[in-house]
């Protein structure tokens, strides 16, 4: 595909490693981000980020303007919910990482998140991706629901020729037939995005399978397909949430996870000189 | 499904007309849009606005913020296209629809085009949708390519609880597993929609196919299942199209096509009274 | 694509039209073939067998073997329904077309049938289309729900290289994400098909939509895209029907759809010479 | 779901295991099923099942059916192939599983084959099913590649009501718009799976991508989501295969691929106690 340049695996000499504060993601260790879906309450989150912080979280997440299907669902704290993540991963010692849906909004967003979020719906947001491109921090972009693969690299490709190496790729699920599932996670897109380029590859389990019940073995499948982290969804009372409750973890769900995790990662390494 | 409500057709009583200039779509008639993918040269704009008024089309169309997949095609002649476009369908007499792309530049192109659209890849970018909801300009709202109706219709919602009744939908094509045709057009959706909405139903057969040869038999379907009309691609040169051009009819192509697509809406009434 | 032979329409000098007694199917008039999805009781289907007659339609359908997702559902009533069929058929001069789903079954079917049908989910079962081709009987190759043009098309080269010309395509659907209606029709499949090869197509609103109320404005839909038939479910108590009645037509509603089909075939030679 | 009995995880108190010879799909341990897509010499097929023995391979695939998409595309070797399939797996010691395409063709396969294997396109062959359930032998049932999760076990549901308990699933890819791979892996079915059904599940890495350099960290992947086994494509000379060739693995990248779905599968056991 000759319009692959600057994201393409045989144009650079090496992986690239996106460094956050003390966590880098790409460098061979695994990395987990976790969080709520939306911000909500203040001491909540921030009892929330120190539980993550101390089960071996690298990342804080947590959403606070929520693209929503329905005008009349809630749309997330806004920038007061912002101040509230950041504040809580102040505390925690997390970096904090949020979706920005708006082009005109990435510089104050910058100010507060360590690394910006493209979300699902924006991976073709191109004036959003090129302020992304030319804000200086970290972004992750999630694959379109229904984005080939060619489709998503290329939306990457508009981040980095705009000036930002900094990218990271997130596979959260696409859109087939199959309903029992919110969506279907591509766990092809994996190893195929490992060998076509040199950007790190997240999985997100929670949004790929949509159930919580299938969470863990979903994102232990992406380790072992090489993933270089999970980004899951935890929220203290999942019932109780105001978006994505069904498919949330809870706390003491996470650390296990986390074990078992490192784990297949390790087991990797098995019987092979070089991958 | 409890959050439809102002694009219910139940809470309203009658069908929504969307006037423009002399013409009005949701009427009764058909309406034919037509115009290049993207505006080029000022004097083939022209030239090719006055051939289609003579046709009967109604509406001008013409890209000049083109969203496309990799960021090193053509992009479009932006403000400056937009200047030849506005001037080519005053000069024919055309009223003008054109996409949008950024919540930004809602204000300013609305001085110079009669209907905005929203392009498929936007179809949730939500800011967006609330800008064209305060725009007071008529608003063309593509279908996402892989967007389900109750989605499409809750995208409409955000634009009309904004304060904007002036809202058209426009069916363009889902992405299947089908790799023959660009898209699957989806004609089940034109009179879903007829019984879902009151809002008035286009078809766009040129990327619902993505082949020339398929456009006009798509559009008659199209007209033959209830939309209020139809959109299509026309370039004086296909062959020499700065973007779609293996999909956009030649001129000549576009007289017969209209008129068997209004042979075929008056082949309708046969047979009934009150449809 | 070099695989396509037989079916191929630039080998052969002329449209296949295949004779059914006194019907054509493929000779430039539009085919109507309706019936209850299943074969029920005798008297209900003898006397919606010289209802449909007596409204134009060509070809009784009925369904005996009905391969049914649960091992649990109404499994249809297998050679005693064919009788009835038959029977029926014969009482209202209608040639009778039903499924085959074995290959064992193929000879005797054909003693009381006049076209065999594959269905959708025996597309590609092919001993079955084998046998068919060695049926001697007009073959109805439905395609199947999740195929490309491309595999259909190669499933009628199966029929047609074991020895039998008599081959009719039908289109009832793809699967796609969309759920408001069970199967997306896929419109685009009817003129690329009528490009692509020689053989008639026909059409399956109801399967193809899977609600009622949208059977026939995608009907007119087919027929304005270039079927050269339809085939309906109709079914005299569509609310006691043992299977498929949310899809099924009233017997007083297809009178109507016939006229308005045939009024747009008839619109569709408006304005052009040779199409 | 009602219509889930036999099949249905809570209405049997343990897993169902399914043994052949010394082999026990379902018990704990993982199993491997590897060979070529086609049977084709007899000299190479010997071999290549010594080879697979000494690697730990538990039971012997081979094709002798194909069921292909063109009529003109090799069709496998038939009961020739069945006959050196069984003796390069008798000479190996290993058992052997082969496709079975027709309902008359299941008795007389029987006498070679250990297991009788269900193709992706005859999952809903009904008839085939139900004689598979009077076999007597175990079944492999593959998806369909557009079958919902409800599908596929109502499909077993017909051979186990049929009166054969010994039923393995095996996951296979489904077909979506993706086109950089062959099919999509759904990763989500495995764990879904094994909470829905007592049946053992495997995984065919192969089909899922169609592409060689994904087969392993599929595998893996699929191990990691809990499968109960392995079904892989291994050819002595994939350029040289007369099926499926691109997607087939060399004989020495099988070992590795062995060890490292152990290492993964022992891996789950870190930091639970029951899982």
């Amino acid at each position: 595909m000759s319009e692959y340049k600057l994201v393409r695996k045989q144009n650079r000499h090496e992986k690239t490693m996106v460094r956050v504060k003390e966590c880098c993601i790409g460098d061979g260790d695994l990395t987990v981000i976790a969080g709520p879906c939306a911000v909500e309450e203040e001491e909540m989150t921030f009892e929330l980020a120190r539980a993550l912080k101390h089960m071996g979280v690298h990342i804080l997440r947590g959403g606070v303007f929520k693209p929503r299907t329905s005008p009349y669902s809630f749309q997330g704290l806004g920038w007061n919910g912002l101040e509230i993540l950041a504040a809580a991963g102040q505390n925690a010692g997390l970096p904090v990482i949020t979706e920005v849906t708006e082009a005109g909004d990435v510089e104050k967003v910058s100010r507060y998140a360590d690394i910006l979020q493209v979300g699902s719906r924006n991976m073709q947001n191109f004036g959003l991706l090129k302020e992304m491109g030319r804000s200086g921090r970290p972004v992750l972009l999630k694959r379109g629901f229904s984005a080939t693969l060619e489709e998503w690299l290329l939306a990457a490709e508009y981040i980095m020729s705009a000036g930002n190496n900094q990218v990271i790729l997130c596979e959260r699920g696409i859109r087939t037939f199959e309903n029992y599932t919110r969506n279907t996670f591509d766990i092809n897109a994996i190893p195929a995005l490992k060998r076509l380029t040199h950007l790190p590859v997240l999985a997100d389990p929670s949004h790929g399978t949509g159930r919580r019940e299938l969470v863990e073995p979903v994102a232990l499948a992406a380790v072992a397909a090489g993933a270089d982290g999970i980004m899951v969804e935890v929220h203290p009372q999942p019932e109780n949430a105001l978006s994505d409750g069904f498919q949330s973890l809870r706390p003491h769900e996470l650390a296990p996870l986390i074990n078992r995790a490192r784990a297949v990662r390790d087991a990797l390494h098995t019987g092979c000189v070089a991958r």
